[in-house]
C-alpha cells in the first residue's frame, strides 16, 4: 500500500493546482502594476539599484507610452480576432471529430447498454459500450477546450505584457526581463495547473458514474489527451504558418529591400509579424505542450489502470502521474523565485545564464521531488501490464523512469541552447559563413541542425531504454511526464521569448531610442534560444509520448510483436519515415506561398502609397493580417488531415501490423526532422542578431 | 531443372560481358573520331542534315581547337592527379580493412584448417575457416579494385570526351549530344560488363578450390560486394566534397560577386570546378553504382546458395542474377541505338525527351528480357531460404520480383525528372520564388525536395512488399538487381550530364561564341536532370540492396525477429534514424568549410593579381585545385569512419538486436534524406539555368 492515504491525495492534487493558479495570478498582478499610458510607471515592487546598464531612458515621455498602448492594442486585437476565427474552424472540427469518436467507439459493440465482464480485472463487471463512447467523447471535448483555453490565455497574457516589457526597458534591461519573465510564468503556471485541475476534476466526476469500473473510467479519460493533442496540431500548424509568412514577408521587403529596421512601423507587415508571434509561438506552443502533457498523463493512467494497483483500486498509486505534476508545480514555483527575487539581472550578459539556471534548478529540485512522490505514492512493489505479460516493478524503478525523462529534457535543453545561442561557436560559425554569401550560410545552417540531432537522440534513446526496461510502456509514459513535470518553468522561459520579441517590435514602432531597442534585442536573442529550447522539450516529450501511445495502441490492437523482418511492418516503417517529409513539404510550401503573397503586398504598398517610406502615411496593416490569416486557416487543413487520416486509412486498408510500422517509422524519422529544423531555424535567427550586434560594435 | 544448360550458361555470361566491352570500345572509337586541334573535325560518322538549330559556328577556328585541347588537358591532369592521390589513401584503407576482414573471419574459428560439416546443405563437408577468410579477403580486394577501376575509367572517358563535345557543339546541338551520350555509354557499358565479368571469373576461379562447397564459395564471394561498396563510400564522399567545394567557391565569387559568367577562365576556381565534375559526378557515381550492383548480385547469390538450387548445385539457376545482368547489357545495347542511330536530336527541346525515352525503352525491353531469363534459367518450382524456414517459389514469382524492381526504378527516374527538370512547374515555382529573394527560394527548394520523396518511397515500398512476399530476401535482392539491370543505360544518361557540364565550361574558357555556349547550356540543363535521375537510381537500388544485406545479416546472426516493441530494437531504430543526419552534418560542414576557403582564395586572387579581371593574366588554378583536394581527402575520413565503425561498435557493445534496429532505422531514414537532398539540389541547379535562359529571352 502507498504511504500517502487516498484522502490526502484527494487534497494534495487540487491544492497544488490551486496554488499554481494563485501563483500565476500573483505574477499577473505584479505585471499589471506596470502602468500603461501613465507617467507613474513605478511598479510598486521593490525598487532595485540602478547599475551600469540600467540608466533610465526617456521615462517621462508620455507620448511614447500612449503609442505603446496603441500598438499593443492593435496586436492584441489582431491576435484575438485570428484566434477566434481559428477556433471557429476548430470548433467545427471538434464537433465532427467528437461525433466520429462517439460513433466509432459506440458502434464497435452496437451502442450496447448492457454491462459486460471486464477485460483485465477478471470477475468484475464493466460499464456498457455506450457509456464509454459518451464519456470518451466528453473527455475529448474537455481536452480540446482546455487546449484552446491554454492557447488563448497565453496569447492574452503575452499581448498584455509586451508593451509593459517595452516600457520597463526604459528603466533597464533587468526590469524588462522581470516583466517578460513574470508574464511567461503566468502562462506556464496557468497552463500546468489548469491542465492538471481539469484532468483531476474530470476523473472524479467520471468516477461518480463509473464507480468501481476503473478500466472503463481511465479508458474514457484518454479522450482528454486526444482532444488536447488534436487541437495542438491545428493550433501549431495554423499559428506557425501565420507567424512565419508574416515574419518572412516583413523582413524580406523591409530589411532586405528597403533597408529599414526590423519592426519599423512603416512596414505594412509589421503588425502581422507581431500578431504572429502571439498566435504561433505563444498560443500554438501552449496548446502543443498542453497536448503532450495531457497525452502522457492519460497514457500513464490508462496503463496503470490495467496494472496491479489499478485492478486493486489503489487511488494514490493510480494518481502517481497527477502527483508528479502536482510536485512539478511546487518545484517550478520555487524555481521561479530564483529568477524573480533571489538573483538579479544587471546586464545583458546575465540574461541567458539566468534562464539556463532556471532549467538546472528546476531539474535538480524536481529530482528530489520525484523521489518523495515515488516513495510516498507508490507501494514498494507492484506489477505492471506489459503486452499481455506482467512485469514486477519496485517504486524506485519508477523514480528512475521519471528522473531519466526529466534529465533527458535538461540535456535536450542544454544541447539546444548550445546550438542556437550566439554565445557559442556553432551559431558564430553560421554567422561567419555569411561573409561568403547566403549559400554558405544555408549550408552551415542546415549542417548545424543535422548535427544538433545527435545528442538529443542519444538522450531520448537512453531514456527510452532505461524506462522501458524498468517499467515497460508505463515507464515510457512517466518518463515523458518527467520531462514535462517542469512544464511551468519550461513554458515560462519559452513564452518569455515571443514576449520580448514583441517588446522589441513595440519599441521600434513607438520610435523609442536606440538604447532601448538594444535592450529589447538582447532580451529577444535570449528569447530565440529559449524558444528553441521550448521546442526541444516539446519534441523530446512528444517522442516519448508517441512511443507510450504507440505502446497503448499495440496493446489494444493485441499485437504481440512488430517484426521489421515482415514485409508488412517494413513497408510501414519506410512509408512512416516518409510522412514527416510529406508534412513538412506541405507546411513549408504553405509558408512559402503565403510569404510570396505577403512580399508582393508589402512591395505594392511601398510602391503605391505615397509618403509611406517617409513615414508620413500609415500603411494598410489589415491587408497583411488578412493574408496571413487566410493562408494559415486554409493551409492548416491538408497537413492536419494527413496526420489524422493516415492511421485510419492505413489501419483500414493494410491492417494493424503495417500501421504499427507506419507509427514507428513516423516517430523515429519525425523526431530527427523536428529537432534539426527547429535548431537550424533558431540558429539562423540568432546568427542574424549576432551579425547585427557585431555591426553595431564596428560602427 | 533449368531449361538452359550449365554449359550454355558458362558461355552466355562471359559472352554478354565481352559484347558489352566491345560495344563500349566501338563507342569510344566513334567518339575518338572527333579530332582535337585539327581543322578536319568530320567524325566520319554518317553526316546528318543540318537543320534550324544546327548552323555551323566558327568551325574553322584552329586557335579555338587548340585552346580546347589545352583546357581538356588541364582538367584531365587535375582529375587524374586527384584520383591517384585519393587511391593512395584508399589503397592503405583497402589493405587495413582487408587485413581486418581476414583476421575477424579467420579468428572466429581460430584460423582452423580443418574441413567442417556444412551449416545448410546437411551431410556435406565444407571448406575450413581459414580458406573462407583468405578467399573473402581476395574477393574484397577484387571488388575494391574493380570499383576503383570503374571510377577511373569513367573519369578518363569523360575527360576525353568533354572537349570533343564542345567542338561538336560548333556543328550543332545534335552532334554535341551524340558525342556526350556516346561517351556516357562507353562508361556505362564498360562498368556493367566489367563488373559482371570480374564477378563471373572470380566465381569460376574460386570454384577450382571450393569444388562442391557452394556455401563457402558464395559466402566468400560476398566480399566482392563489400569491397565495391566500401570504395564507393569513400569515392563518393571524397569526390562529392571536392566537386561541391569547387562549385560553390567558383560561383559565389565569380557569378555573384564579380558578375562574370560561369566557367569564365578568369575565375581561379574554374579548373577545380571542372575537375570536380569528373572526380565527383563521374568517378564517384561510377563507383557508387558499381557498389550497389556488386552488393545486390552478391546478396542474391549468397541467399541462393543456401536455397534448394544452391544445395542441389544447379549452376544455371544459381547464376540467375548474373544472367539478368547479361540480359541487361544486351537490352541496353539495343536501347543505346535508339538514341544514337534511330532517332535524331535536331533541336534543344529534343534532348530531354530523348534521354527520357532511353529509360522507357530500356525498361520495356528489359521486362521481356527478364521474362526470358526467368523462364529459361530457373526451374519452374524451387524453395528459398527464409529466416530459418523454407519458402516455395515459382519461376514467374521471380520474374515479378525483378520486374517490379525495374519498374520502380523507372518510376523513381520519372519522378526525379519531374521534380528536377525545368520543363515542369516544381522547378519553375522555385525559380519564381527567387523574385522575392534567396529566403523564399530556399523554402521552396527544401519543400520541393521533401515532396519529391513521396512517390519514390511508395514505389520502393511496393517493390519491397511484392518481392519480399513472393521470394523473401532473395526477392529483394533480385528486385535491386532489376532496378540496376539497365545500369549501362542509366550510367550513360547519368555520365552524359557532367560531360556536357564540362563541355560548356570548356566552351566558355576557350572563348567560344555565345551560340555555342547556349547549346552546351541546353545539354547541361538536361544533364542536371539526368544526374539527379542517376542519383535516384543509386538511392533506390541502395535502399533495396541494404534491405537485402540487412536480411543476410539477420539470417547470419540467427535473429528470428526484430521486434520494435523491445527496448533494444527500438533505441536502435531511433539512433539508426539519426545516423544519416550525423553523416550529412559532417559532409555538409566539410563542403561548407572547403567552400569558405575556396571563396577566400578566389577573392584573394582577384584582389591581389593585377590584370586578372581584365583577362591579361592567368589565375593560379593550382591553388584552388589544392584546396579542394586537401579538403576532400582530409574530410572523407570521418564520415567514412562513422559508416564503417557504427556496425562494429553497436554490434560489439549492444548486441545484434540493437544493431538490427540501427540498420533498419538508418535505412528508412537515410533513403528520405538522400532523395530529398538530391532532388532539392538538382532543382536548384536547374532553377538557376531556367532563370538564366529566361533572362536571355527577356534581353
Amino acid at each position: 500500500m502507498s504511504a500517502l492515504s487516498e484522502g490526502l491525495t484527494q487534497i494534495v492534487i487540487p491544492l497544488a493546482s490551486l496554488v499554481g493558479i494563485g501563483f500565476a495570478l500573483l505574477q499577473w498582478f505584479l505585471v499589471s502594476r506596470v502602468k500603461l499610458s501613465s507617467q507613474d510607471s513605478s511598479n510598486g515592487y521593490k525598487q532595485k539599484l540602478i547599475e551600469s546598464d540600467e540608466e533610465e531612458e526617456g521615462i517621462n515621455n508620455l507620448e511614447i507610452s500612449i503609442k505603446c498602448t496603441e500598438i499593443q492594442h492593435a496586436i492584441s486585437v489582431g491576435a484575438t480576432s485570428f484566434l477566434f476565427t481559428e477556433y471557429k474552424y476548430l470548433g467545427i472540427f471538434m464537433c465532427v471529430f467528437g461525433a466520429i469518436i462517439f460513433l466509432f467507439l459506440g458502434s464497435v459493440k452496437g451502442f450496447s447498454t448492457k454491462s459486460e465482464p471486464c477485460t483485465y480485472s477478471q470477475g468484475n463487471t464493466c460499464k456498457p459500450a455506450l457509456a464509454n463512447a459518451i464519456f470518451s467523447t466528453i473527455a475529448f471535448l474537455l481536452g480540446a477546450l482546455t487546449s484552446v483555453l491554454s492557447g488563448y490565455l497565453g496569447m492574452k497574457i503575452a499581448t498584455y505584457a509586451n508593451a509593459r516589457t517595452t516600457l520597463e526597458a526604459r528603466k533597464g534591461v533587468g526590469k524588462a526581463f522581470i516583466t517578460a519573465f513574470r508574464s511567461g510564468a503566468v502562462m506556464g503556471f496557468l497552463l500546468a495547473a489548469n491542465g492538471l485541475l481539469v484532468l483531476y476534476v474530470s476523473i472524479n466526476l467520471f468516477k461518480l458514474y463509473y464507480g468501481d469500473d476503473w478500466e472503463g473510467l481511465y479508458e474514457s479519460i484518454t479522450g482528454y489527451g486526444l482532444g488536447g493533442s488534436s487541437m495542438a496540431l491545428f493550433g501549431r500548424v495554423g499559428g506557425g504558418i501565420y507567424t512565419k509568412a508574416a515574419d518572412v514577408g516583413a523582413d524580406l521587403v523591409g530589411k532586405v529591400e528597403r533597408n529599414i529596421p526590423e519592426d519599423d512601423p512603416r512596414n505594412p507587415a509589421v503588425i502581422a509579424d507581431n500578431v504572429g508571434d502571439n498566435v504561433g509561438d505563444i498560443a500554438g506552443m501552449g496548446s502543443d505542450l498542453f497536448g503532450s502533457y495531457a497525452e502522457s498523463s492519460c497514457a500513464a493512467l490508462f496503463v496503470a489502470s490495467i496494472s496491479s494497483f489499478g485492478i486493486s483500486h489503489e487511488f494514490t498509486a493510480m494518481s502517481y502521474p497527477l502527483l508528479i505534476s502536482s510536485m512539478g508545480i511546487v518545484v517550478c514555483l520555487i524555481t521561479t523565485l530564483f529568477a524573480t527575487d533571489l538573483f538579479e539581472i544587471k546586464k545583458v550578459s546575465d540574461i541567458e545564464p539566468s534562464l539556463k539556471r532556471q532549467l538546472l534548478i528546476s531539474t535538480v529540485l524536481m529530482t528530489a521531488g520525484i523521489a518523495v512522490v515515488s516513495f510516498f505514492a507508490l507501494p514498494s512493489e507492484f506489477t505492471l501490464f506489459n503486452f499481455g505479460t506482467e512485469k514486477e516493478v519496485k517504486n524506485w524503478h519508477l523514480f528512475f523512469c521519471v528522473a531519466i525523462g526529466l534529465w533527458a529534457g535538461l540535456i535536450i535543453g542544454y544541447t539546444t541552447e548550445y546550438y542556437t545561442s550566439n554565445a557559442y561557436s556553432p551559431v558564430q560559425d553560421v554567422a561567419d559563413a555569411c561573409r561568403t554569401g547566403a549559400a554558405t550560410n544555408v549550408i552551415f545552417g542546415l549542417a548545424l541542425g543535422y548535427k544538433s540531432v545527435i545528442i538529443p537522440i542519444f538522450a531520448i534513446a537512453i531514456a527510452i531504454y532505461v524506462s522501458f526496461s524498468l517499467a515497460a510502456m508505463y515507464g515510457i509514459a512517466v518518463a515523458a511526464l518527467g520531462m514535462l513535470s517542469t512544464i511551468a518553468t519550461g513554458l515560462a522561459i519559452d513564452a518569455y521569448g515571443p514576449i520580448s520579441d514583441n517588446a522589441g517590435g513595440i519599441a521600434e514602432m513607438a520610435g523609442m531610442s536606440h538604447k532601448i531597442r538594444e535592450r529589447t534585442d538582447a532580451l529577444d536573442a535570449a528569447g530565440n534560444t529559449t524558444a528553441a529550447i521550448g521546442k526541444g522539450f516539446a519534441i523530446g516529450s512528444a517522442a516519448l509520448v508517441s512511443l507510450a501511445l504507440f505502446g497503448a495502441y499495440v496493446s489494444r490492437a493485441g499485437i504481440k510483436t512488430v517484426d521489421v523482418l515482415t514485409p508488412k511492418a517494413f513497408i510501414g516503417l519506410i512509408v512512416g519515415a516518409m510522412l514527416p517529409y510529406w508534412f513538412s513539404a506541405m507546411t513549408m510550401k504553405s509558408v512559402g506561398s503565403a510569404a510570396l503573397k505577403m512580399v508582393e503586398e508589402v512591395r505594392r504598398q511601398f510602391n503605391t502609397i505615397p509618403g509611406l517610406m517617409e513615414g508620413r502615411v500609415k500603411p494598410d496593416y489589415a491587408n497583411c493580417v488578412k493574408i496571413s490569416t487566410d493562408a494559415s486557416l486554409r493551409e492548416m487543413i491538408p497537413p492536419g488531415a494527413l496526420v489524422m487520416l493516415t492511421p485510419l486509412i492505413v489501419g483500414t486498408l493494410f491492417g494493424v501490423e503495417t500501421l504499427a510500422g507506419v507509427l514507428a517509422g513516423a516517430l523515429v524519422s519525425g523526431v530527427q526532422v523536428a529537432i534539426s529544423a527547429s535548431n537550424t531555424g533558431g540558429a539562423w535567427d540568432n546568427a542574424k542578431k549576432y551579425i547585427e550586434v557585431s555591426l553595431q560594435i564596428v560602427l
